[in-house]
């Protein structure tokens, strides 16, 4: 059991739609990811998913409105729902779902990452 | 599905060591908690049990030592360790763990909050 330092976690590292894994607790995943740009429209069949803004502000698009999130604002994303995460500028959030959720969800393309790494 | 302010939905309570729930996803609840002074021993059985402090600091006391969390810090207290909260000013923090997790874990107190509510 150690502390974890959200900032310092994030300084480890600079790629953008690549989240790392900094905890895990009964059977959910708690990520760190950097983003900038526009992601692509997918969903999670089975997975709840949660973003929260730690820095800077993203939206998450629906397909029938946009949620803005600012620093300190989270929303959670249910299972099933496409949504596609944006950030005009590079934004640090962090995510938590169920272990072994696929970043790209029910797709696979070339920003699938199948393996996470800890941090 | 909406939008959640972190520093709004504390701004909706002021009592100390009485968890808010304000989000749900795959079987966890998010809870916010404003902490001041030492709550009690105790763990939970079945549940790991995240703690992210918003704003102030806090201590999580563990057997064999203490874990001071600042802003932006966090643990996970897995199933079955010892640990009580503290915090020497208040606190404002952030529990995940699964719902129906009870606040004073193994033992029930006049501090255990059978139901709580969501903001």
């Amino acid at each position: 059991m150690e502390k974890i330092n959200l900032s310092e976690k994030f300084d480890l590292f600079s790629e953008t739609w690549s989240p790392r894994i900094v905890a895990e607790l009964n059977g959910q995943h708690v990520k760190l990811a950097k983003i900038e740009g526009a992601f692509e429209w997918h969903s999670h069949p089975e997975e709840d998913e949660l973003f929260l803004v730690v820095r800077g502000s993203m939206t998450v698009r629906l397909r029938d409105r946009d949620l803005v999130l600012g620093e300190g604002e989270m929303c959670v994303v249910p299972r099933g729902v496409e949504h596609m995460p944006v950030a005009e500028s590079e934004a640090h959030i962090l995510l938590f779902e169920p272990a072994g959720t696929l970043n790209t969800g029910d797709r696979r393309s070339e920003r699938t990452q199948e393996e996470l790494p800890w941090i």
